[in-house]
């Protein structure tokens, strides 16, 4: 890839040694290779004795709060801004303005960065912000920590699906190696993100398979989520995300869709698929866009309307 | 741990360089970890020209086929019989007789093994005999390559959850790092393992969730399943086994209990329980038994009778 002012994670530890306080920003939504790359710097800077703080759009959600993460607060007037796994300047949010007009530098891993910031160190390789951070954190000669650990094995774990993912290298086991060995707490960080469910996560579990349905020789599992439920359980977007995995993994379902009821006639479709089908192609004919694997598209009607159209289109992709 | 005639790994793979026909054996009931480290070795020995092949008492089960595990059918007759992640000897079945009365090496990683075998290389600390087999195969001086790779792969990743449990050390990534940069298809195999779902898995985990009751400050967490179920779907104990696990990862679920219902008036009851209560003395209260986490009981009556004959069992565990 190739992004203007791009530099290495020498030439960004470099830069940051320079400067004695420093605002982080995480993007919004913000899940725990944002978090936990962030936070894990901050704890590497702040191990220097320089004044480091997180600002992000959103409140973080209680389930990082074992990280302790120092949220700005105008403790201090920051030297240099620098946001954290964000791809694009609209991930930023409003609730990071002013600061987030002006940033000095990125660190990230996603192959779409944008190249907004003045200095760019992305590495679109690596699974995880986390991964790169670590790097950073070792070329600035900060020796790592159970904090530190903490904080990047969080990033990586949740980027990489506990280093089940394809773009998990050997080198991400080299990272968790040196992680555990400075005191990572990962039984109780794995145990919270993959062997745990909250009530909502369960209540949605059982509404979305008690309306699976298998199409196209079984090659197509759906699930629907009809906004009765939604309000019924409060469940919250992120709640929804974890769902839209499920109808893909059945075995022999090459086409996992999930319709989510928006409003009384505005459904979110999630289209998930093996290398069997295009997961883009299908969310285009309605609209939509997204990658290979995974694609949405919205869609205008009723529930029978909304089904039968995305129906169409993964007819289509399974026809070819 | 003191086992009699105790090995280390390099003593192990000299006792191995030293036969040309090996015969080994894994355990009844075979999982991920037996047979993938019997086939990593069977590879590795293959590689220094020796016949080797793997005798267990059940079938490999099909989500193994793309180890390609040579089975014994007489093919050679053995100089020497190895048992692999074999803890004890009931756990050999009648299949592997006449092989399983004179074994002359064990390699294992269990802490309860019982030193039935002549030799035994044991490390009690390692969460897979994987782990210990790579060790092994290292000090035998073969090359690790893509078919040796996928068999320690497999057996590393289910013994530890895919890096997931408490066992797993920094050394275990050192390892999953060499198995990756040895061709481990290891995108292919956590797929196989950790992200798919048999049909009869998700119509389970569909009853069981609908049949989900909270009690005790829903601290406590019960589903059942009917015999009436179980038949409608065929499901196995091993599809069971994976129900049983669920209720306990609900969020703030202390106590996890699965009531199976095996005949009429028959019930088997599985319990898991968080640090804050004991599995095992939940289910002695029925006449029952097992670990602090993971203990099970049977229980003769109705639905009805069985739910609450458990739950004065759970509650006095809870008040404690």
């Amino acid at each position: 890839m190739m992004i203007n002012n791009g530099i290495t994670p020498k030439q960004a530890s470099e830069f940051l040694l320079q400067s004695d306080n420093i605002l982080l920003l995480c993007h919004k939504n913000p899940d725990g290779d944002t978090i936990g790359s962030a936070s894990g710097l901050m704890y590497a800077l702040k191990k220097l004795g320089k004044c480091c703080a997180i600002l992000c759009h959103d409140k973080i959600p209680e389930k990082y709060d074992y990280l302790h993460v120092e949220t700005y607060c105008n403790q201090f007037i920051p030297d240099i801004v620098v946001a954290v796994d964000i791809a694009s300047e609209n991930l930023l949010g409003e609730g990071t303005l002013p600061y987030s007009e002006n940033i000095d530098l990125c660190i990230d891993h996603h192959p779409s960065n944008s190249g907004y910031a003045k200095m760019t160190c992305c590495n679109d390789k690596l699974p995880a912000t986390a991964q790169l951070m670590l790097e950073i954190i070792e070329e600035m000669g900060v020796e790592l920590d159970k904090n530190i650990a903490n904080c990047l094995y969080t990033g990586l774990i949740t980027d990489t699906g506990c280093f089940k993912y394809s773009a998990t290298t050997s080198a991400t086991h080299i990272a968790g190696a040196k992680l555990f060995d400075a005191g990572a707490e990962h039984t109780f960080i794995s145990n919270r993100f993959f062997m745990s469910k909250s009530r909502k996560n369960i209540m949605l579990e059982k509404y979305a398979l008690n309306s699976l349905e298998f199409f196209y020789d079984d090659r197509c599992a759906m699930v629907v989520i009809t906004k009765e439920i939604i309000d019924e359980i409060q469940a919250q977007p992120s709640d929804i995300e974890g769902i839209s995995a499920m109808p893909r993994t059945i075995e022999g379902v090459d086409v996992g869709i999930t319709i989510r009821q928006i409003s009384e006639s505005l459904f979110k479709i999630s289209i998930r698929t093996s290398e069997n089908a295009n997961a883009c192609e299908i969310a285009e004919g309605l609209g939509g866009g997204g990658h290979k694997r995974a694609a949405g598209c919205e869609v205008i009607g009723n529930i029978e309307s909304a089904k039968n159209a995305i129906l169409r289109e993964v007819e289509t992709a399974l026809c070819k």
